[in-house]
């Protein structure tokens, strides 16, 4: 079953010669396998530190594979005969679980095989699976899903979080949001000393409801010792500001947001398309101007900050867009990869852990006061 | 002190010559009042059926009104001897009350004087002073602010309510939304059946919080008989979208909407001006490109869409962004003009008596089943 053997229990170890293992869900995406591997092959080409273990129907996948020479000797395939679709409701998703390429995704990383897991399938079942297999972090009450948006800030992405693994969430749920974002903009984005604020409806400390002015307290508290700075409440608009890295707010709210500023960006690009064709004119200026179009196109390129990182787990896992294309396969594997290579899942949970010393009555481990 | 004599009874009467009457706040503006006159002329230029009743300095009003021939013999000063600011606490505001242009401003749709009143002021401030002066309308529990949204909807915007009057919503307040977003629709847009969506995390009957669910039963239960269609669940990305006109969402959720909506237009303008700004190349596509980019700036000018409707109150009142400009104001002053000018306050009484008799349990207004 084994095209190679790029397995091994630690993910960075000198056995697979420095290597990054990264384990990939093939079978969950809207458009199949083969843009799964297309994107694999992408960031092979790109990077020689990378190997994968693949998940999914094996003769499919040694196709595939074996039609990509920047991939050879480079995948274990596993085989799963069952697969997650987006369609399956939670129930299904329980009954087939372990058979599917999603659940032996995750796996690897459970066992240690790879350093982090990526899927293209349904999100909901991405996360009740990740967190039924790899299990919160002590001390995190809710994972949360962390999101980069196009910004004017100096890495030219704010982080955004929670984009969606929780509707709800408290004051010590939006300070652990603050504490795991932190630890996503340094290991992620190289911040050295990220700005956190929090998402409310004006800047003003009177404003927002009840746990987000006990948040605000809490986070403020936190800060020195988080080694991060707090610029307090933001709106809507700092989103793609630049007076702010990390933005926490709860489930509801962040993916309200985030799918709103994708649908305004699609807009103004669609608007931007009619304006071009509009005349003879217009579409001869659009050819001059073709070079600073496809810079503008890419500065706001959805594809490039495609992975949204499940965050307070036991392992790092990343979901991409279902309707996520090579390029974007490609984006979500660089992005598991630069966060493997960091330590980041080691670095989070130390993070996670000074947060529950700092507030001991959040969680069951009162114990570990300081 | 008069100017002239604008005001009359009724906004609509035949001794106004069939004219409409605008209330308007001339001092809140961030920008003072010289933008607000401009804004009075440039609409007074292309309507001459429109007058005004303006609040604020006398001295300075009648300055600035004078310079003005559109406006001659269509204001009414009224002098007022305070401001509320944007920097007020709600305890000043209360305290300064009644002396200021805001006040005032109100008070002649109170008092009938005028068809509907405009602020560039303080939201918080202009929505406590229109509570307090016209009161809510029977049966409503909390009122709304209505925005308008550019959208590929046929009419080129779509509604988004509650966009931040109140951070809470239950089931029946945004069945109540409903209901005002279906009227302002009809009235303010031409919308003649408008299609209502109710902002979730995801279009499932599954998804969301409890009061979403029990929304979503109660607005799909009325449509018939609202003259409405209910869509169901919208997500962030259906807000500039054309399968829906009217999107209802708590004022918490709809204020984050709005700002990033708002943002993210920001950035991508702001991103498309150093594109052209880029090269020598870039700079003259730009220049054979202007019309067309004109037409796209038209498309996407937040001011084109100034003007946030507080609904559920007995009067209209029109809250202009503080930092507006003459343009922004006369688009405010459009909507109101055209808002008054349809009958909009009265059927929107009608509208919402429609949705208590439905929801009798909702309101104090018990008796008036059906």
């Amino acid at each position: 079953m084994t095209v190679d053997s790029a397995t091994n229990s630690d993910p960075r170890a000198p056995e697979t010669g420095g290597s990054v293992v990264i384990s990939i869900d093939a079978m969950g995406g809207d458009r199949g396998p083969s843009v799964i591997v297309a994107g694999m092959a992408e960031s092979a080409r790109k990077n020689p530190d990378i190997r994968f273990i693949v998940h999914g129907d094996e003769a499919q996948l040694r196709r595939l594979i074996g039609r990509r020479k920047d991939l050879a000797g480079r995948c274990d395939i596993r085989h799963c005969d069952d697969v997650v679709t987006m369609e399956d409701k939670p129930s299904q998703i329980v009954r087939k679980g372990t058979g599917t390429s999603m659940w032996s995704a995750i796996d690897s990383v459970k066992k240690g095989e790879a350093g982090a897991a990526i899927s293209c399938g349904n999100t909901g079942a991405l996360m009740a699976m990740s967190m039924l297999r790899l299990r919160k972090l002590p001390g995190v009450n809710r994972p949360a899903i962390a999101c980069l948006w196009p910004s004017k800030s100096p890495q030219g992405f704010n982080i955004m979080l929670d984009c969606g693994a929780d509707i709800r969430a408290d004051a010590h749920d939006l300070l652990q949001y603050a504490m795991m974002g932190a630890s996503y903009a340094r290991n992620g984005l190289g911040v050295t000393c990220p700005r956190i604020g929090l998402l409310n409806v004006g800047t003003e400390e009177h404003k927002g409801r009840a746990e987000l002015k006990q948040a605000n307290d809490l986070i403020a508290a936190t800060a020195e010792s988080g080694n991060f700075e707090y610029v307090g409440f933001v709106e809507g608009g700092d989103l793609p500001s630049g007076r702010v890295d990390v933005i926490v707010t709860d489930g509801f709210t962040g993916n309200v947001a985030l799918k709103t500023g994708e649908g305004t960006a699609k807009l103004v690009g669609d608007f931007l398309k009619e304006a071009f064709a509009n005349s003879f004119m217009s579409k001869f200026a659009a050819l001059l101007a073709m070079t600073s179009l496809r810079r503008l196109r890419k500065r706001i390129d959805p594809r490039r900050v495609n992975g949204g990182i499940f965050l307070g787990l036991n392992g790092t896992v990343v979901k991409s867009h279902g309707s996520a294309d090579a390029t974007s396969v490609a984006a979500a594997i660089k992005l598991a990869f630069t966060l493997t290579q960091s330590g980041f899942q080691d670095r989070l949970a130390a993070r996670v852990a000074q947060s529950v010393v700092a507030n001991p009555g959040d969680t069951d481990e009162t114990e570990v006061t300081s």
